[in-house]
């Protein structure tokens, strides 16, 4: 059987991994697909990323647009990241009836909508594998594995430099700048690490995450992002007292007025599968109505996890090259005409539990002011340690947890608690999810 | 577009979850799909099952080889388990050219290479996302959404019955026979627990786990088989001591002389992911080699998680009913054609570490001869504990772990042993695995 003839834009970490695990598993990818993988073209800015292949083996090409171009490529592999060029090149590789893998999560996050109603359109596959926590084939499972189920919720740590600088930050006590300095000395970082830390990276994976588990439309814009970058050691050491780890989650949850979509730091407890998932790893935990809860864990980035789920979509691809477009898994996981438009539901609306760091000046009767507040929005406490003042300190740390309640009450709460005269701080507040049943 | 036709023989606890399942998500199954999934005939013995359900939805049918033989129904959901008439079943309905979803492993682990050589044959799919580890869908994830690797191995708990009575073990400090009627009253374990307990349920899905990881043809014959019956209470609290937990693991290995396939006790470092898999809950490791390792973990029975697999399967089914047969995934991941005939090692020939009990009289120069015995064999001793003799007791516990060696060294070393005059009880020989890196 002809081969299946792939064009590769970019030969960056990712680029590269997946020439050479296509070249090391040439045979065991056809033995599965039944017909070879074929790399035509590659796209490469650097030709060092060249080194150590035969470059006899395909044609390296200079310009994207003549690769998405060329009538001689059946799957166009998009791993340039960023926006642009990268839509022009996936629209243009699709307005030519092109196949396209990506791992761009941003690009799919952003201009996701666009390019799936142009690859249905076509009767096309645009394939998105390695868009989500590398190569734990989370896509597969949300989409296919679990397509009996009503999804209740997931919530998911993945962003590996994330995970790895709270990893560091708990178990060697250090201070977020240490913790993402030495991430950085060890690749785990980028030198601006400002997508990653600042959650916008997971923000644009669990629009992704979202949209297949609800049939909704990418809604990057309605997702409310919190990063770890302002995360202080001291909440981290509390949470700890408490019996929590504190990771980045990415959570999408479906409640009766709509969905939440939010990243942040998030206090898990400390024996749950979540709280265990260390350094770079990713997991996504997710619940279904039929399934219960299941767990995905793995590496979530790096040239080969990442190139792995790139390969399985080449394979998924290769296997439906010329299937009737009706036959095949729908991209955002329930047919094109079926997406529901269930609103995204404003950060106030969402219930959590809390945890508040409260600075107070040590005077008698400040406990009774700061409860009174809380007990005037509703709002019930589960835990509370107050801590000994350093010596010389102006301030006490009050460190509470409470119970679930609405955002929106949560912060006229913290409103009313700045205001107080003994509260001289601004107040650090985390939120709290205990991940079992159905929230 | 018109509805996909459903008949389900078999309404025991996975039939009548699939049914509820249905009933209850048909809204999102048919987005999904784009078309209705209709239940429209159902094998049933005892009617009593029927309760709470709408009789006018569906025809109950009593001959089961009516319904296999019936025009007006495209796939047949096979839940009655066993091998007859489960087999004649599954073989008529593929003669009369209808998909099949089976959740029934004995009958593909002994019978799936006629079975699917038949669907083959007929351009038809033969579905068992539900045979292995109920709802957590390993099976799309090892077969597609890992296809771009070579499995290095992978290594499960399997079977939910078997894991809870050895958390049992390990959390109260009981003995086999109170955890294993513990489980049977919560309805973990069967009156009958032949078939989990001698861990031939873990070899049956360990069987299908080894064909789609290796592309080998289904081997059960082959497989090593050892359950937990016989474990002892000491040999759960000395591993704890040693750091390890035993789990029943089902692993599956490529080495350069062939394939380990194995069902059998394991101590596993207390601190992995494995290690803390507890109760009733499936996991499933698998190292690839361009992935690392991933894990998936979630409830391996029950009524709702399996049949969050067997309508997982439905949707796929459902989405290439009429598909080019050369546009789906193959049964065993590999094409029919590409199977390899790899060897399955025999136990002899397998590498593992271990741990050993030896019942010794307490005489001077005992554990000189048995290091000497270790040492003639080449196998490095780890750690060794001696315990103390309990009052009155003729003997003492020696415990050993060793380095990874030959089983079939470590068979003889412990025949050696056996024949010491201090040695004066059978040596109890558990496997260790580290479940890290290449092993």
């Amino acid at each position: 059987m002809a081969s299946v003839k792939v064009g590769i834009i970019g030969l960056g970490t990712v680029g590269r991994g997946t020439l050479d695990v296509l070249r090391r598993n040439a045979t065991e990818i056809s033995r599965r697909i039944g017909r070879p993988l074929q790399v035509r073209q590659v796209v490469v800015r650097n030709p060092a990323r060249l080194e150590g292949l035969d470059a006899r083996d395909f044609d390296v090409v200079q310009d994207p647009f003549a690769l998405v171009n060329d009538p001689g490529i059946d799957v166009v592999v998009e791993l340039i990241g960023g926006i642009e060029p990268a839509r022009s090149l996936v629209l243009a590789a699709l307005h030519n009836g092109k196949h396209v893998v990506t791992a761009n999560k941003a690009l799919l996050a952003l201009h996701g909508n666009e390019i799936f109603a142009l690859a249905q359109e076509k009767g096309l596959v645009v394939a998105f594998e390695a868009a989500v926590a590398g190569g734990i084939p989370i896509i597969k499972a949300v989409r296919e594995g679990l397509a009996g189920n009503r999804i209740e919720w997931l919530a998911g740590i993945i962003n590996g430099t994330c995970n790895y600088i709270l990893t560091q930050m708990r178990s060697k006590g250090c201070g977020f700048d240490t913790a993402l300095a030495e991430a950085q000395a060890l690749g785990y970082a980028e030198a601006d690490p400002t997508f990653d830390i600042d959650g916008i990276d997971s923000a644009h994976k669990l629009t992704i995450l979202g949209a297949i588990a609800y049939g909704v439309p990418l809604e990057f814009p309605a997702v409310h992002v919190e990063g770890i970058r302002s995360l202080q050691g001291i909440d981290v050491t509390y949470a700890e007292e408490l019996g929590y780890r504190i990771k980045l989650l990415g959570i999408a949850r479906r409640t009766a007025q709509g969905i939440e979509m939010r990243v942040h730091p998030t206090l898990v407890p400390a024996a749950h599968l979540l709280a265990n998932v260390e350094g770079p790893f990713n997991a996504v935990l997710v619940e279904g109505d039929a399934v219960g809860q299941t767990l995905y864990h793995g590496r979530g980035a790096g040239a080969e996890p990442t190139a792995s789920a790139v390969v399985a979509d080449l394979v998924d691809v290769a296997r439906t090259l010329t299937a009737d477009p009706a036959n095949r898994v729908p991209h955002l996981a329930f047919q094109p005409g079926q997406l529901a438009s269930v609103p995204v539901l404003p950060m106030a609306s969402v219930e959590s539990a809390y945890y508040l760091r409260i600075q107070v000046l040590d005077k008698p009767g400040v406990l009774a002011q700061i409860t009174r507040i809380l007990a005037d929005e509703e709002i019930s406490i589960e835990a509370m340690i107050q801590k000994e003042a350093p010596d010389g300190a102006e301030s006490v740390p009050v460190v509470l947890l409470t119970q679930r309640t609405l955002e929106g009450r949560m912060n006229r709460a913290i409103s009313a608690l700045e205001s107080l005269p003994v509260v001289n701080h601004s107040i650090i507040r985390l939120r709290v999810e205990t991940l079992t049943g159905s929230h």
